[in-house]
C-alpha cells in the first residue's frame, strides 16, 4: 500500500508525504524564520519537532540546525543527515504513527496552515552560477544572434558552459520585479540608448542547491557529485535582452541579468525525485573522463510557464517543457564547476540554464517563443513580444507518480514599471 | 607640522598615521579574529580600543562593530562612522595625545607587533564583480584575440564592462594557489586537451570595498557613489589563459578565473587616499548622463609586480603601473553596477580589471608582457612565458606623499603544482 499521511492531502497536491520539500517560513508576521516541510496544505514547523526531541537519529539528535533562520547548517551536514531527516519526518507524518498524530498539543504547535505562513528564501546563497545546458536553447539563441552556421559554439559539446551570476538579487517567489533600466543598442553605428528595458524576458530554469560542498583545490568526482546536491528548485532568471545583447561581448551577461532572479520557496530533495530519474540524452562527442558518469541521469519533471497580464483574471500557458531536456546533467555541471579547484559552499545555487525542448511550444523564454519579437505570442485577447508592466509570470513544476505528485509548487513574480 | 604618531614609524613604512588601513587579524594562533589598523610595524587592536570606551563619538559609541570577526558591520555604518573612526584613531595615535601613549597597560594590550599576527580576509564578500576598465589592457587583449581592427569592442567606450566573479575562492595574501586543471584547446578542429593549465597568469588589479550599499531597485547616483566605497585593496585575479580562451564564448570567463583570487589584507580608505586624487582621463565619447560625473577622479597609486621563482633568493620586478591609468573610475563602475536596480551589500568587492599602462613595461599581466608567450620575460638567470610551479607573485602599491607614504603593503601568492 502506498505511504499515506494522517494529514489529509488532496490527490492533486504537490506536497504529499512522498515529497516533503524543505523551506524557511514565518508562521506569523512578527515571528522568527524557521525551517519547515510542506505536507498537503500545511507546513510542518521543524523547530517545534526538533524542540520536542523527535529528531532522534544519530546525525540530527542534538543538532540545532532546525533552529536556524536558513537551511545552510542542515545542508552542510550532508546526505546521511538529509536521509535521516526525511526518514524521521516520513515516519512522523505517516498515518500509522501516533507520536505526532495523537499529540494534539504538538500538532497544534507544529502544523501551520500554508495559507497563513510567509515563505522566505530558504538559503543564504554564497555564490550563484548559471549554466547553459539545454542544447535547444543554445541552438535557438545561436541562430538568432550568430546565424545558423555558427549557432552552437564548438566548446558547447565539450563542457557545460556557465557564468557566475549575482547572489544579492536572488529573491523568493512572490517578490515583485522592477523593470531594469540600462543601455541598449539598436544596430550599426548609432549610439546606445538608455532607458527602461524594451525586451524584458523570463528564463524557465531549475537550480540545484549545493551541500556540503568541497574545499578549495579539491575537485568533486563526477560520480560522487550527487552527494553534493541537496535538491532542486524552480528558478526564473529574468533577463533584459536589449541590455544583455549590448553588454555581453567579451565578458558575458552582467546587468542584463543581475536585477533579479526568482526562486521557488520549496527545495525538493533528490531523494524525493529518485522515482522520477530517467536516462540523460546520449552525449556525442564522448565527454572527457572527468565528465564521464557511470550513470548519467535526468529527472522527469514537467514544467509550465503561465503569464497573467495586468488586469486580467486568467493566466495563459505560454510554454510546456521538461527538466529531462538537459544535455549536461546537474552532476556533470557540479563536477565541471570544481575541476579547477573552485570550492562550493552549502547553499550555493547552480542554475541549469533555460530549459527549452525541441518543439516551439516547449521553448523556455520569450526570446525563443517569439523569435526575438518577430512572432508575437497571443494570450487570450492580447499579444506579447516581451514582458509588459503588470505581467505576472508563474512557473510550476511537477513529477507525476502512481497516485501522487512530487511537485515544486510555483515560482512567480510580477513586473513593476521602472522608477 | 606634519601629523606624527607616538608609535615610531620609519620613513619608508606604508603605514604612517596618515594611512591607518583597516584589516582583520589574530594576535595569536588560537585567538578570535578582530579588527585592527596598521600603524608602522604594529597592529592596533580595535576590539581593545572599543572595550576601553575610546570610540566615544556619536556614530561609534555603543556599537559592537569592532567586536566582530569581519569589517562588514562597520562598513554598513557608512561614511560618517568611517570618518569618525579615522579621526578618533588619528587623535589617539598622535604624538601629542596622552590617552593611549601614557597608558602602559592599554598600549601593551592593544599594540601588537605586526610580525606576530596572522592577517585574515577582512570582509565577508557577498558578491565579487570584476571590471575591465583599463583601455590599454582591453586593447592589448583585443589585438591578441581578435586582431588590431576589432581590438576594442564598440560597447567598451560606452559602459564599464564587467563580469560576475566567484566569491568563495577569494583568499587573503599569503595563501598558496594550486595550479588549476581544466580544458584547453590548441586550435582548429582538434579536440580539447585536459590537464594542468599551461598558461597560468596573474592580473594586476585593485578593488573597491563596498559599504553601505543600496536596496534592490534603487540605483546609486554616480555623484554619490563615492559614499558607497570604503576603500581600496590590491587584487590578483589569477587567470588560466588556456582554460579562459576555450570556455569564454559566449558567457564570459568562468573556470579560468574561479580557482582563486588574492586580496591584500589592509583596506586603505578613500579618506587616506584623498591627498593622492588626480583627474581621470578625459572620456570620448561623452558618457551617458547616468555615468557623467561632476568630478571624475582617479588616485595616483604606484603599482609594482615582482616574481620570485622557486629556489631563488631574489625577486624580479616584472611591471610597474599606476591606478591612474583607469579609463572608467571606480565611482562610474559602482553607479553602472546599480543602474539596473542591482543591490550592493557591505563587503562586496568591485575589481578594477587589469591595470595596464600605455608602455610595454607597464602591462598588468604576463599575457600582455610576453604577448601571449611569444616574447618571454627574462628574470635574473631564467625566463617566463607564464607562471611556473613554485613562482611567488608579489604585488605592492603605494602613494608617495610629502615625507610619508600611504601604502597597501603587499598582495602575494605562490603557485603549487596541480594535484
Ligand atoms: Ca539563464
Ligand atoms: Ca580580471
Ligand atoms: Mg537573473
Ligand atoms: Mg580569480
Ligand atoms: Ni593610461
Amino acid at each position: 500500500m502506498a505511504l499515506k499521511s494522517f494529514v489529509e492531502v488532496s490527490p492533486d497536491s504537490h506536497f504529499p508525504i512522498q515529497n516533503l520539500p524543505f523551506g524557511i517560513f514565518k508562521p506569523e508576521p512578527g515571528s522568527t524564520p524557521r525551517p519547515g516541510v510542506a505536507i498537503g496544505d500545511y507546513v510542518l514547523d521543524l523547530s517545534s519537532i526538533s524542540d520536542a526531541g523527535l529528531f532522534d537519529g544519530p546525525f540530527l539528535s542534538g543538532s540545532d540546525c532546525f533552529q536556524e533562520p536558513n537551511l545552510n547548517k542542515f545542508l552542510a551536514l550532508g546526505r546521511p543527515a538529509w536521509k535521516e531527516a526525511r526518514a524521521t519526518l516520513q515516519n512522523l507524518l505517516s498515518a500509522d504513527e501516533p507520536k505526532l498524530r495523537d499529540n494534539a498539543n504538538l500538532r497544534e504547535k507544529s502544523l501551520v496552515p500554508m495559507g497563513k505562513v510567509e515563505m522566505l528564501l530558504p538559503i543564504v546563497i554564497g555564490d550563484y552560477t548559471d549554466f547553459f545546458s539545454s542544447m535547444h536553447h543554445a541552438r535557438n539563441c545561436g541562430i538568432m544572434f550568430r546565424g545558423p552556421e555558427n549557432a552552437i559554439n564548438p566548446n558547447w559539446f565539450h563542457l557545460p558552459i556557465a557564468y557566475h551570476g549575482r547572489s544579492s538579487s536572488i529573491v523568493v517567489s512572490g517578490t515583485d520585479i522592477i523593470r531594469p533600466r540600462g543601455q541598449g543598442h539598436p544596430s550599426g553605428n548609432t549610439p546606445p540608448y538608455f532607458g527602461p528595458s524594451r525586451k524584458l524576458d523570463f528564463e524557465l530554469e531549475m537550480a540545484a542547491v549545493v551541500g556540503p560542498g568541497n574545499e578549495l583545490g579539491k575537485p568533486v568526482d563526477v560520480n560522487e557529485a550527487g552527494d553534493h546536491i541537496f535538491g532542486l528548485v524552480l528558478l526564473n532568471d529574468w533577463s533584459a535582452r536589449d541590455i544583455q545583447s549590448w553588454e555581453y561581448v567579451p565578458l558575458g551577461p552582467f546587468l542584463g541579468k543581475s536585477f533579479g532572479t526568482t526562486m521557488s520557496p520549496w527545495i525538493v530533495t533528490l531523494d524525493a525525485l529518485e522515482p522520477f530519474a530517467c536516462d540523460a540524452p546520449k552525449q556525442d562527442p564522448q565527454p572527457l573522463p572527468y565528465l564521464a558518469e557511470k550513470i548519467s541521469k535526468n529527472y522527469d519533471i514537467s514544467l509550465e510557464v503561465q503569464i497573467k497580464p495586468a488586469g486580467q483574471e486568467d493566466s495563459c500557458v505560454v510554454t510546456r517543457s521538461n527538466f529531462n531536456h538537459l544535455y549536461w546533467t546537474v552532476t556533470q555541471q557540479l563536477a565541471h564547476h570544481t575541476i579547477n579547484g573552485c570550492n562550493l559552499r552549502p547553499g550555493d545555487l547552480l542554475g541549469t540554464g533555460t530549459i527549452s525542448g525541441p518543439e516551439p511550444e516547449s521553448y523556455g523564454c520569450l526570446l525563443e517563443l517569439t523569435w526575438n519579437g518577430q512572432k508575437p505570442l497571443s494570450l487570450k485577447g492580447t499579444t506579447r513580444k516581451f514582458l509588459e508592466d503588470g505581467d505576472e509570470v508563474i512557473f510550476s513544476g511537477c513529477s507525476k507518480g502512481d497516485g501522487y505528485n512530487v511537485g515544486f509548487g510555483t515560482c512567480s513574480g510580477k513586473i513593476l514599471p521602472s522608477p
